[in-house]
């Protein structure tokens, strides 16, 4: 309700300001068998964690994820997991400056406006660092996916104007994650990472920063998953997605080209396959009346910005007075590449959330279970 | 959680079938002291009614709202109110054929994966027809807020590849009722309109049919709405609009342009005013870190063309063969104009939500509610 | 969270109140493929009905279940159900009188202080005729149930000092249907039923009324049902039997007699049976630990009298003054025997979600399933 | 969902096993600008914890929380308040014979059955030991009510057949935390505690154990809060005291009595008083239709005996045969007195939610709100 708990069967509670002493989460309604350790969280930690390349804040985080509970003998036991991520990089010095005014793009202004006052370290809640707890709550919906077959992969699509070749996926190869992590952008499309790469510079140099967009593929999801109407599987990830901080636009499948589109093109017909139904096209983006098709799901994510820049700018503070600041201390350019993997995760706690719910769609096969069992 | 319950304390449940005997949805959580009665709803059940112009199917549904429970003496008491809508038009017979096959870019396919079967009148519950049922309920959330002075406007912002001049909003003047309700499109553009107009004509011989965009203003809703890391007004709002039927894309503010802008361009300035903080422009739509900003919220949707059409289409039939199909019956060649009040419906129910939810932020203002009460 | 909506999976909204024109309630979560026809719910309706004996108010409501949606071809398909009773025996100029006082016991003072005011017609929405659509959606949960193996029964076990004998269950043997409707309180004991009927006699003279304790008892549930910490299987039937009206009281297995008994005595041994794992005695009540253990589940709940009495009674009117009142209209002298079809009903439908929650318990059978589905 | 999360506004997430590194709990929405620090827990915790007297496990846990998040400059801040109970005492190889059989009145049995393995170290999950974090939430709780005027007082009324003098409470007079806490058993009655010492001591000699009742007054709650219906006042109360592991019976005011009692003597008659409505007696414990009435509210709740015991014990082992046992390793013969403050802190858990959604109840409150801020 206050906005930290997310999902209904597979639900998780995120805590923690950028600066305090740690963040984590509680994942509750994880099913009990799934083997988890602390590697689980190793790579994909990593993948989030700041540091990694010049375009990311050179902070460096390990981003440890201990796990407090809920794991006996190396398996979940089906009660709640508790994990903690130490913060062990933070300086509260860095950001004094920063109490007394309101940063533009920021929440600032709109945390003082509900709360009346905020944690102004590093943005506190706010920040970006509060996706490391999603990240590795993200983890534990993965290892319940991969035992079923499902594989997410997101990658940065277009960094500022500079976009991977148009069948980047649309041949219907999903990118494999060595193609992704070969450059610092996660773009896999060596030449217009390289363009990227040059406009960062550009950018860096002058104290701006860049914006993307990040495509993310979903494949092995049975068709059937995702609920009518308010809990459509488009839905939910719609939410999920627009969740993440700078996230200021969602697509699945063709997005907003559909609106020019006649109907003769956009649908995607039905033909028969070995192994039931299958189509001609996939610009649904896996999803047709809010439920998975079979297809591959797909979808993009719009980030903008980075909002703190060097480069000056105008802005008001708490006194309600004019004021030119310029944003100092350890800064992105560019988060979008660092985001990926947030995505995935999200992207997987909404898939792990609404997979436990079609469990209990038909009465036959409650039936079977509580019979057999 | 499965899907037919929307918001936390203003909860709505809606019901109903397209072809069965009525749809209807319960509100829990308005509070009570709101006056209410039928004709709340008439403008906007009209407005989403079929049968207005040669653009929507001639289905002439008169879509009253009964009220059931939870008003007495004129005014909510606070307890659930029970809204009705008979099907009054319905006609089985129109649609035995569609139960053998699955028809492309409808919900057929997926709801058998589902369910193992599905009522296949007129779409069942994965039918537009089912939007009637949040109309209602987004009227009751709009009588709450414009209580509380925020209004909300939407209208079609592009139709196929003909959009409305860009400072159709964009000059910081929301369009007005009669404006939008001027034409039969809904677009507040003489030209583009007329333009549309044309475009649709062809579709219309053809057996064809268009998607477009749905533009939403809303004002007054003051700064601090909106719930940090999940519960962002964005997430929501993403949540909300994508859970109508044909939606497959929702924009933020400047939505996926932020990917191409640079931080200093997409950073809206804050600027003192005479009674707070506000801002240069308004490229973040009215939020910033999921919390309103005290701007005008700005959202967009794109809607994909009607599925059901004429033209020939492949499919294949619930035995698996492949077949070749025309869809008969009355079926709108654009939904997009009647989507707007859906649109807005959809809103209206999430701000109504979070703006209940706001009322426990501040221990303050909780103690002088319970002391002075 | 505004009070009228119960339950995670199988999550129910019930709305109306006594003197509107109709009441009922919208089933989500139910799985599809139950058969379900108008005539499932007439057993239990007209078993909660007034007017049956003379030990309950003559008003004859014929309760009437009408589905409204979420079944088609004979079967649930999965989509909300929408049960409509139409309220066809209110008179309002009945209660014209209640309007300006608070009725001792009522709900009159405390929803007038949580509103600022309230429909008063026969106690609007906190009248005993809001059950009516707890039954006919715990008529849902019982189908379910049905498939499922579990059987439930309550029956009174006391009304006023008139207690049935020990054994009526202690012996292990649940009491038929046929015993339980024998008479006119639903007291499995013909001798114990017929101190009451006399009791009741007593009272109904003096314009007085009793209260009583009904027992219920439920059977086939698997070992394993109930989420560990505030969901507990007791902690459910706790909120659900509570949240009738007149309750005081809630006791699981020996209830309050735990109190005074030793560990040794109380603790159930374990003993091998031929399919695992027995006990050597019930006083658990089939929950340990707030998990079913394969045991019958045992709860009884305590009953206030009727609060509505012909006796004169002190109270206050709405201005503060202090009056003397006789509670006017047809009142049943104990409500208890109607009020065991609710007990049924609240204990199934909080079985149902937690039968469905528990689907997603193991790893290995959410494999199973989406493997070989 | 899955258990471990409880309330809607004012939600916690608990976590932690018996003989995992920690415990601990996510206080998510807990408005900002309420005072705390480590110290609110101190008492709290000491009163729950081992080790406190020879009726209490030796085992010498400080239980100390740490604040990890959500309070910033001494206050909380409106976002999630993650707290931590570090482990300190366990010992896994006391435990290691439990892992084979299941123990009498505990989970073991129902754990296995439903997650096919547990985290045998202490009863896991299931342990008592859980408590610890509904404690340190409880006391965020009852900062909260502080602040409104809510005062929350338990005391044990029974233990075994002694039960405290009839008065204790009955002359509305609370007890005083001084004349509960002056005893070891916190019985506020020198001559029953006297008795139940005597009675524990023989039961100690034998290796048994002994229950007890605890009765709860909370005073200063304002009339009007609890939801009708599903949410009432007494079903979240019922709810949260059944979800402590020991309890089988719970009652509201009279409880069980009111079965035996007329309604011309069970039904409090109103009065008028000085600032507006009061009662000749308060029957009905606080509640009526399951909303506050302005008087104190008053519970109940039996707890059945520690179910750990050395005296020997018949049950099964995990391969389904019979054997005898004898609980060894440290256990409380009663655990009654340390769950006063469990008590405590449930009922604050309900009352601090239910006050926070109760502030949506009135448009008139609401447009004040938001009209002013």
């Amino acid at each position: 309700m206050a906005g930290s708990v997310f999902g209904e069967v597979f639900r998780i509670s995120t805590w923690g300001e950028s600066h305090g002493p740690a963040l984590g989460v509680v994942v509750d309604g994880c099913p009990a068998g799934i083997p988890l350790s602390g590697e689980d969280f190793t790579e994909a930690m990593a993948r989030r964690a700041p540091g990694q390349t010049k375009y990311a804040t050179p902070r460096s985080e390990t981003d440890t994820v201990e796990i407090l509970s809920g794991v006996f003998e190396g398996k979940t036991t089906g009660t709640p997991i508790s994990l903690v991520i130490r913060n062990t990089s933070q300086r509260s010095g860095d950001y004094s400056e920063v109490a007394g005014y309101y940063r533009p793009g920021h929440a600032d202004f709109t945390f003082d406006a509900k709360y009346g006052f905020r944690d102004y370290r590093g943005g506190g809640r706010s920040s970006g660092r509060e996706t490391a707890a999603r990240v590795a709550a993200g983890c534990v919906a993965g290892k319940l996916l991969a035992g079923l077959g499902v594989d997410t992969t997101a990658y940065v699509k277009q960094i500022g104007p500079y976009c991977c070749r148009k069948n980047v996926y649309q041949d219907g190869i999903v990118p494999s994650r060595e193609q992704i992590e070969a450059g610092p952008l996660r773009m896999p499309d060596e030449e217009a990472s390289a363009q990227a790469e040059e406009y960062l510079a550009g950018l860096m140099e002058e104290g701006d920063s860049a914006g993307g967009v990040i495509e993310c593929i979903v494949t092995g999801v049975p068709a059937g998953i995702g609920e009518p109407v308010f809990d459509k599987l488009d839905a939910r990830l719609g939410q999920a997605i627009f969740s993440i901080g700078a996230v200021k636009g969602v697509e699945i499948g063709d997005g907003f080209h559909v609106a020019e589109a006649r109907g003769s093109e956009n649908n995607d017909g039905f033909i028969p396959t070995e192994d039931g139904v299958g189509k001609t096209a996939n610009r649904a983006g896996g999803i047709l009346g809010g439920i998975s098709d079979g297809n591959p799901i797909v979808l993009r994510a719009a980030f903008k910005p980075t909002p703190s820049i060097r480069k000056e700018q105008q802005t008001v503070n708490r006194k309600g007075e004019a004021v030119s600041i310029s944003v100092k201390g350890r800064h992105d350019p560019v988060i979008v590449p660092r985001a990926v993997v947030v995505v995935e995760a999200m992207v997987n706690l909404v898939l792990a959330d609404l997979m436990l719910i079609g469990l209990s769609t038909r009465m036959e096969d409650i039936t079977n279970y509580y019979v057999k069992n």
